[in-house]
């Protein structure tokens, strides 16, 4: 049988990060790689609780085909934790926010559509959006954020801006508060949806970011949440607030898609939700991954010394972004460090464009301390063997 | 803000069944319209049982990101259930089998595509391709399924055809033996990749349906399966078996989509299915729906004679096809069925191309036999009088 293919589908690739997260199940690697939260912080109990609340006193319902919308305690919930005014009509729960990328695709990108990203950007986006065939192309960013006159220059026909503007994945970069205003009044100005991603921003080590994008132009902002990161992944269930001019088709795509998100799983979480469980709860993994952000930090100084490693000092989240030096490629770096038994993400794949070869990611939440000790050492130890190398080499160029 | 959407979704369109399932959440109403698995169907204290297992045992693994081709054991458990040679790694564990839909959507859909479905066919698969935006092509059919004839004729440069053989959403039909050797046959000639979508193949009444088309050319058969009937609708759980050839675009589309489906709900499945549950759950949701259908037969032998009205006998699943008299047009019968409480789905809406507008499906499972009943003695009375009505209209259009 010969099967022909959508040219969306030839376009397909796997994806780099689930590669890499292969390799990094052989049994004594120490993956800093892959963004999986603790399990540690993961409220066990109180899911085994909710699991048995659901099923006694509403089970049938529990089981039963449900709306498309969500659950509506649920979205009364998320209308009810999110700091601007949200009517919880403009609510959708998803299967993970990854679906509401996917949402989002399918209702604002033709083919060729210009869609603009920072520099770098979440990868997982870059595929969610990849099957309707948009242009992506990357805005100047620095340690803020986006640069605003890059996207004003850019803005023109853009189908619209994705943002990640709290403890960015890949970088760990948040976007200030000065730059927050200038971004959100720039892009009203040129009239500019923004899709706002915000997996991350509970996550915070010493005082909470700034108010969201979504909360200073409600009218101009898809927003989209996760409960991955503040409860737990394996049940995927995220959300989008978006305004009512669009969604009606953002809804009319999610019925296409999977009819609703498990009714299950909505109610578990409702129920666990109840009486600010999430007060109490996410302290706890603030303090633990700080610890561990900590920890990272002061490895790097440590094992980094005198090698030209830049890094930065996230403010909250799960990633550290870092720059060796000139030369290094962290792609050909990989395998070297995996045999090391010490795995990262290289930097590359994040960018729209042509990536920064230099660059990788670096997760602290899923190693323990011990273990990101023992990794960061292993991988200075490998940058060191490869600068080495490196040096050889230009040393046999320069002999020839 | 002014969004400019892209083209597909300029030409999505509310779910016609989603509005109407609205009106049927009237109290007092009886809905004979969705096609809601019944309740008492399902197992609550075997999925108690397996969320405290799963979440005593491995908790941590339970609820943290996950493969997206899904939990090995269930992958496992699908190939074993299957009565064709499955290997476990062309299994994927897709969040409900409507999202099977999507995906080979995505992955064989170009815009303008001819894709060959029956006539009338499952709504929610035209809404499911609808975002690719493909040239649906209806093909003849008769009470065994589609005309192969017709089936030939419009073979050519189609990606594929979209076919269920088992108790057929909205017919209740079956392809019979013959049908699917000879559909088998010609498909494979033809080159024709044939989607087969078989959510109700286990709701059978008195003697299980022939093979699956898969079995007879698993190169050439995207298969769809479903626990929704089985166990439960609301965890949203489906898987396909595809080609080798096609599997990892499948796979690649499936993450981009949800990175996986929620890990907790497959493990909970998987940990249910432990030990033949559903050798000795099935038998007793095939025994409840057979004594519904036959109540809801016997109701319409009762009530609709003398009044022209033509259905059929399903042999399993959970829907019943009728077919009103000349001039009756059922769309605009349903407002007056709702106002005698009753509720069911106009035929039109499930045809790619001009619907028969004398068409409706009714559903057998959701209400009980008492209130089947009374629906169906509700909506004879409701034709009596709209038959009247239209008598009353040719008497004076004659008089004129």
């Amino acid at each position: 049988m010969n099967w022909t293919l959508a040219a969306r589908a030839a376009k397909m690739n796997p994806s780099v990060l689930r590669e890499i997260l292969k390799v990094t199940e052989r049994p004594g690697i120490i993956s800093l790689a892959g963004g999986l939260p603790s399990p540690k912080t993961f409220p066990i109990q109180a899911f085994a609780d909710a699991c048995a609340e659901v099923l006694h006193t509403d089970g049938q319902a529990a089981l039963q085909y449900a709306a498309s919308e969500g659950y509506a305690p649920l979205r009364q919930a998320v209308a009810d934790m999110l700091p601007w005014n949200v009517d919880p009509s403009q609510v959708l729960i998803t299967t993970g926010s990854q679906q509401g990328l996917d949402l989002v695709a399918k209702v604002l990108i033709d083919p060729g559509s210009k869609v603009l990203v920072e520099t770098p950007t979440y990868l997982g986006a870059l595929q969610a959006f990849g099957p309707m065939e948009p242009h992506p192309v990357g805005v100047a960013s620095d340690d803020d954020g986006v640069v605003v006159e890059d996207l004003v220059a850019k803005a023109k026909d853009a189908r619209f801006v994705y943002l990640l503007p709290n403890f960015q994945n890949p970088t760990g970069r948040t976007m200030t508060e000065e730059r927050r205003a200038a971004v959100s009044a720039a892009a009203a100005a040129a009239n500019l949806p923004i899709v706002e991603d915000n997996p991350y921003g509970e996550l915070w080590f010493d005082e909470a970011p700034p108010l969201p994008l979504a909360a200073r132009n409600p009218e101009g902002v898809i927003y989209l949440g996760s409960f991955s990161k503040v409860l737990a992944p394996g049940l995927r269930l995220g959300f989008l607030v978006a305004p009512k001019s669009i969604y009606p088709k953002l809804l009319q795509a999610k019925q296409a898609v999977d009819l609703h998100t498990p009714i299950f799983t909505q109610r578990m979480v409702s129920s666990v939700m109840k009486d600010g469980f999430l007060d109490r709860h996410v302290p706890t993994i603030r303090a633990l991954y700080k610890s561990q952000r900590d920890a990272m930090i002061a490895a790097l100084q440590r094992e980094m010394k005198g090698l030209d490693v830049k890094f930065n000092a996230p403010k909250g989240g799960m990633f550290l972004w870092a720059r060796l030096p000139e030369g290094v490629d962290t792609v050909t770096l990989l395998p070297k460090a995996v045999e090391r038994n010490v795995a990262f993400v290289p930097g590359a794949p994040f960018y729209a464009g042509e990536g920064d070869p230099r660059t990788l990611r670096l997760s602290f939440v899923t190693a323990s301390v011990e273990q990101i000790d023992i990794a960061i050492a292993a991988l200075a130890q490998t940058l060191r063997e490869e600068l080495v190398l490196l040096g050889d080499k230009q040393l046999a160029a320069a002999q020839i």
